[in-house]
């Protein structure tokens, strides 16, 4: 059986990967993607690799037949998924939001780093965390409810937020980290990161064959990945920018324990049964480490570790697809696991071996 | 119910594609993958991507193990499939062969241009020509012929001969190119042209903000697109690589004939109508060029038209995944069609609208 | 003894290269670098590669010091140049406009491709063609003319033109190439030659990994190129756009002449001594084909040649930076003449051996 | 007055610049460049770039004239300086390695390391240290000696100690930062970083679109880097390698010293005094971070510095040219010093403003 499906904000960058993934979902059924400055403009005139698959044309924000889907999405930039979303969780519909709205759990944290009031406290209180591997819970008492068919509210983690996560949680809830030092995080995307709109920082002359760091010490994924894991006032978040289109890769640098072991086979095997179940991430054996060219394009992460014995330290590494585990297809995977699908629906395939 | 398939010579750039294609298919049971040199490697250890796909493991060439297939996929050096497809003919598989070793119908080219004697000359004959849209009544016999349960051989088109002729053959065939002078030929390919080797070719430092020609006057998809196009001592060829990985265009010039319309909005009609059964072939509309980033991943070829009306000279582009309709996604296009499946199993993806 | 130089429309990329040359040139001393957009800007600020480079800051294009400037460079849009050359050069200084203003000697070619009357049809008749190599004798009237202190315009060639000029001019002008039939260019840019505007085309997420055509059978670089080659309605120009900085490649088709030698050693010689006197053009040797990255960021240009005997068609190949000898080291190049300096102060260096 | 000068090992990526720098240097004569693997050869035939700008041809190492040049630098692998660096030092030469043979002043750490006993501790003890803006003091002695006629070493820093140090050797030395806890450095570098060498780490399908760490917690830079810095056992070192020529990145996190302050306008402006005597090291305002293509091709270093307040660390971000002031560049650098010449002879151009 299938849910009619839809995405407003359907043409930057994460809106257009969900395009791209709804259009061959086997249960979603993508009738809706909406665009304001493209409204009347056809899917494949925007995208031309899309030519031949689908007759879609975008329409305003405003278009009705929103009402009519069981699934929306959200891809708009923050603030304007406060405004939009609490209409479709009220008339039953699921709404999974890829916007930085409904992740942070204090209002006030919110208007702290994104310079604006937190207007659904409530909405926000009761959304459920997008980020599976972590936060299963959440979403599984979000399938219950939306199995009596009624709204439920999905809240996506961010890029950087996921696959720092995946690398550090694993160690941060089994007790391996030494508690209160800073904890830093240094990271690197690609341009995709800075979206679809044409500036000097995405004009290809000048991100071409150049790497920099930006929002240093003020990236507003800071609270996010400090909610996350639990460490508040800890986090030193840099990321930097690579000349690459896609991909994310997260080094994470964490201060063992006292008492913790800092042999990496054993970091290893803790790790692997931590994901074990995890059908998307990848803990990679010792000595190797992520390519973001091996996940560009899917759900999946992977993971590397190694310890510098004499600083004590456990480097864990995460490389995602910023576009697809950073963004769209996570928010597809939580849709599949609210919806009561395989969580994988849709989502089993694999890099390209040579990007 | 599923045909058990191997891919010889799986670790090359074609090789390891149409791995990632028949993992993913739903009627080719892809049982074996050779590699003398990777023998013993996990497919996941080299190809990074695939960790949690698969658990094949690279052969050895003359793994047993192939003579149980139904379809043997060849992405082998030429003269390698010379020495290796007429067992499996002989045995009643059906054999794809990816090499120039069975695309140059004269036996007398084959061994001007790459200088060893052709020594299967009767199963040369009787090989069907691997480029569907043109030549679908040999792989049409072919599949009759396989249905007896007889052995099958597709030789199947280069990456340039592919793009060229589907950009160039309607004109040609429906009569709108004057006869007896050059066609011009400018082709650009990215960098996986080049092949796995490490040569200082394809050093990342040679490569990268680099463009140049390269087999001027001498690169041997001449004779096979002369062939193709029925155009013999007329090509002028020169291909060039650009840095990408993957895609492939070629701008193709022909002197327009001395009665034909110059009027591009006709040809472009004319073109559609030539490709409106094709699955995989769009031809743009007027003012539209192909991109290869459009097709990059898939088994597309989009091509765009243009009018050089004082030169009387019909511009047409065509773009194509040099490793996917140019070579691996158009093996399994042919191995579906002489298989009796839809041409398009396993080949309905879109390119990532990013790539 | 050095002369004071300005740079109008010192922020665009054809603009900043000439800030770059003429900052470390040995006899102009550039005092005046505009820009409307950036006026009151340090130059440092826009372009953080020149920090402690030079105080100099972007001024508005009226500034009044451009009048006490003996040479005036003009890097602005084309119908701007139009308007500003004329005062210069009433003034008596040396201007070098690298627009297409006055590159078209034909007033109605200039208006029929670029959509505006040519105003100033008096000037254009007496401006010098600034491409060195093909036209030294124009710029050296010039050359006198300004010694007796009269002012002088010299009307740039552009990027394309050059290249393509370079490339094809020694074999039409020693009469090897058969006269009436088409001459085919395709040629290949990078995205700087796009513009410093952020556009889609040169957003870096659209740009990177693709290759594509533009402009078939329209691009305004038409008229010009066979205006320098003499081949009115012949030419078959397709320039391409490859995902690189700077560079630029042009694949010129050149149909022999009946009773030219297809011999490609006996062309390199001719085309060798064409060049012999000339600094910055190298003929490269059989076999030899240019790479864009030898030349990039200088003023030089590479050749390279092929025969397809079978067509009887010489393949001549050229390689410049469309920034440097496609824009603004061929400016200085002209400038240097004019102002009787040696050909080539300032523009020595040789190309990065890795980009 | 002219010194002759050789580079040995001068066809890898260092050799190759060390080239084109002392190619255009105004006091070195550059007479000799060697390679044993490509003896013989012309250096323009390997380096297209250089066709037209010098007659040398590759020699082997043992070439001879090597003996009559008064500057000998050293491009060859560690080890291979060992064994020649000590005859041109006795023979009254200035010897500048470019190999880590001569940076690490414990012979122990050296063979811990590089897992072979080093063979000259008496050389290794008298070498300078190359790295002028932190060391000047041991080469300004190096140069008393010169200047008597005595023959001279200088180890120079290798490409991430000298971007590493220059970010954090100022808050290191003004006692800014915390004793005893970790200082994690997560770097990146461009893939000349790699080497010449080809393989799959410099293939370009395999680095184009990747990034990745490599190294982690076992490169040979870190006990470098230490030793610099005075950090033994404190570094946490990570380098990656981002898909760009050229470039390196290096992203320090420097915990607050208790008594520190956390403004960092301070910061900068003690980092703008220590730096104040420099010419080559630009220390960044407040919100300003450092891009690679601001000094690729230079021997410039940009430092851009923020503080996490929270956390109270100082990230201090320095950018150089791997191959320039991270290798060849710096080596002129220090042999100017030596030699008494200008610091800056030979090294004074700025980055292509687009690269």
């Amino acid at each position: 059986m299938s849910m009619k499906a839809a995405i407003v904000g359907a043409a930057g960058f994460a809106g257009i990967e969900l395009t791209r993934i709804l259009l061959a979902h086997p249960s979603f059924d993508l009738a809706v993607i909406t665009s304001n400055e493209l409204a009347g403009t056809p899917l494949a005139t925007e995208y031309p690799g899309f030519t031949g698959a689908s007759d879609l044309v975008f329409s305003a924000h405003d278009n009705p037949e929103l009402d009519t889907c069981d699934v929306v999405f959200l891809a708009v930039p923050h603030t304007a998924a406060l405004a939009m979303a609490p209409r479709h969780v009220a008339r039953g519909a699921l709404v999974v939001d890829l916007s930085a709205d409904f992740r942070l759990k204090d209002p006030a944290v919110y208007e702290q780093w994104y310079k604006t009031p937190h207007t659904e406290p409530e909405l926000l209180a009761e959304a459920a965390f997008g980020l599976p591997e972590l936060f299963g819970e959440g979403l599984a008492q979000a399938a219950e409810k939306r199995a009596t068919g009624e709204g439920v509210l999905v809240g996506c983690a961010g890029c950087y937020p996921t696959a720092t996560s995946l690398a550090a949680a694993p160690a941060i809830r089994l007790g391996l980290v030494a508690p209160e030092v800073p904890i830093v995080v240094d990271a690197i995307s690609g341009v995709t990161g800075a979206g679809k709109k044409c500036t000097p920082r995405t004009h290809f002359c000048f991100a071409d064959e150049n790497f920099e760091a930006y929002g240093v010490a003020t990236h507003r994924h800071t609270p996010e990945i400090e909610q996350i894991l639990g460490i508040d006032g800890r986090l030193v978040f840099t990321p930097h920018l690579a000349p690459a289109n896609r991909g994310l890769l997260s080094t994470v640098n964490l201060p063992l324990a006292q008492d913790a072991s800092t042999d990496v086979a054993e970091i290893i095997d803790a790790y692997q049964k931590f994901y074990v179940v995890s059908s998307f991430v990848t803990v990679l054996g010792e000595g190797q480490m992520p390519k973001t060219t091996s996940v560009v394009g899917t759900n999946r992460a992977h993971i590397g570790l190694a310890v510098n014995k004499p600083a004590r330290m456990l480097i864990a590494i995460g490389a995602i697809d910023n576009l697809g585990k950073g963004a769209a297809s996570q928010a597809v995977q939580c849709a599949n696991i609210v919806c009561g699908l395989p969580e994988t629906a849709g989502l089993e395939g694999f890099a390209l071996p040579v990007v």
